[in-house]
């Protein structure tokens, strides 16, 4: 539905630019192992012995079950980047879901409408940067 | 207050409408397991050696522990349906309460709102389709 | 296994004799917000509007979702002093398995062997003192 | 920005008055536990052997690392209440950070952007009643 | 050190024993929820849109930052067993590492102990049986 | 009595024997995210705008909210080197039962016995080394 994608768009530009702006607001801080921390962060997902993709994926599951709804969409936007189809998208959804059980489901419910919306609007698919 | 109540009524009614929209959704994507996640969360409620009451009660206070407000707000909804009194979901609440702290009194606030919102809205008491 | 349930019934009462010989060193102290918690906690689980029974069953579900074995073992004995059949604990479990997912399996491995134990050993059953 | 602060102002007022009326709608009920309860959270923080000060960021990084916005908050003010400096406010949300990870950053943005509005609208950082 | 080795040799045998004893003990029960779960869990890490090796790392890292040590042994094995290298493990350790924090780390510790004892003792590398 | 501190005090020395060696270990392997966590761990409780007691204060409260008993144990340890009194422990320990409830309980019998055992052996108390 047109209006509920131009809705939508506009929450996810309005969580991206709350994100930056606030990562930025928290690295002004003269705050060394806050800082520290948010490169390392950002230095976890990059290419290794494992694959961004990969590295994606885990990020995604382990986001699903602690049932961090920000961080599942982060990561959803990031596997989505790294060439995650959505039928390997579901796999995740699977593990997540009998690893932590029901109580994942309505994440899982705002994952696949958030998905469902960066797939009908592929400018808002750009992922958010980094962290968290 | 007929503005709270009427507000409140709406935004039960949008939760309703997105978990079902939601769950259909999900349950288009051709994957085995997750349907039978959802099959087996439907099943698990049940009318069994415990009654249909108990298991409600049950999963109200485990999604209380857990702190799920989508969750709570469904169980609460079935154990309402189900006969639970208000006495009772108040000693369903105590134990979650004492079992999982003062990190459950945000969750405890929306739930007694949402409770008392139903009860102001009979129409809305029919509990949203499982699962979740 | 005559072995085995002697090896258990150690361990039962080593962990009974622990829990209760740390409460008293823990309300040996003088510090009022601990000991009211610690009262708090046995009055949680009294007859009221739900009875005994249906408080254990609630304590031992949000035990299990929260996956401490010392509190599921207390509430599994103190269920079964309660009344509740196996066949009832079972779909206690269920609940706590389907709510909360795989993750629990191995609480549940050992909560099916503490109450295949107490069972064996009808003198271990006699609950633990609350709390905890 | 006026406008932002504007609106945040309007939100900090929404959290403040939902918490207080449900909390007292919570209360009138007959239920001896919750009662109480409420009431020992609220001793909880006194000063004591520990004074306020540090109750209040030992409140702060546990509602942190159990990932509870609202609890969050409420510890915000009331750490800025009794003095915390906005160093030492970092110096918290670092501990929280270190021990509980990433998951923990979308709360931090919360928690910093928070503590910015009520930095900004001075008569916003009355902490709202406890518990909670 | 060889008696190292030993020791944990034996452990390992005990804990795939316990596992195996009571995943036959808990499905002897009449309780179709219960079983169809553990079918679930089994069908989960097959062969799909994401390969079995992926699908293990990805039951690791869910594992892992629930803190889950049983869960945790139980896809190490199955991750080595699928080919997952060192290095490779390494990395799925650091995902879960910078997600969950340095609560974490203990779990760490008994992770990479475990990777390092059944390396060393190549017959106990042989994953327990599913579920769980 | 002698002989529980003899038993106890060869618990700590293997707990920490355990943690030392595994943590050596775990820094063996060219895992630079790993590294940097671990450094950032040690860095994260220094001397700053919050004294090492009030930071080591955080990070029980922390470790307790969140069931880590070694965690837990490592900072019992540290706050007691860092001059925090037994009055003072109970008034954390205090905080994190009734932020997390009854769930915390197991953790604060085991909680009391380490301290009560590091003070019975006073070479005990010397800190295992960070992090974790």
């Amino acid at each position: 539905m047109a209006d509920g994608a131009g809705h939508m768009n506009e929450r996810i530009q309005q969580f991206t630019e709350f994100r930056q702006r606030m990562n930025t607001r928290i690295l002004e801080h003269e705050n060394q192992v806050v800082r520290r921390f948010f490169a390392l962060d950002t230095q976890c997902y990059k290419d290794g012995a494992l694959e961004v993709k990969t590295k994606e994926m885990l990020g995604l599951v382990a986001s699903l079950v602690l049932r961090c709804d920000d961080c599942v969409n982060y990561h959803v936007a990031q596997c989505r980047q790294a060439g995650v189809s959505r039928e390997e998208m579901l796999e995740i959804f699977q593990v997540g879901l009998v690893v932590a059980g029901s109580i994942v489901i309505p994440h899982l419910r705002r994952a696949v409408d958030f998905l469902d919306q960066i797939e009908a609007t592929p400018e808002a698919s750009a992922p958010p940067q980094a962290p968290g």
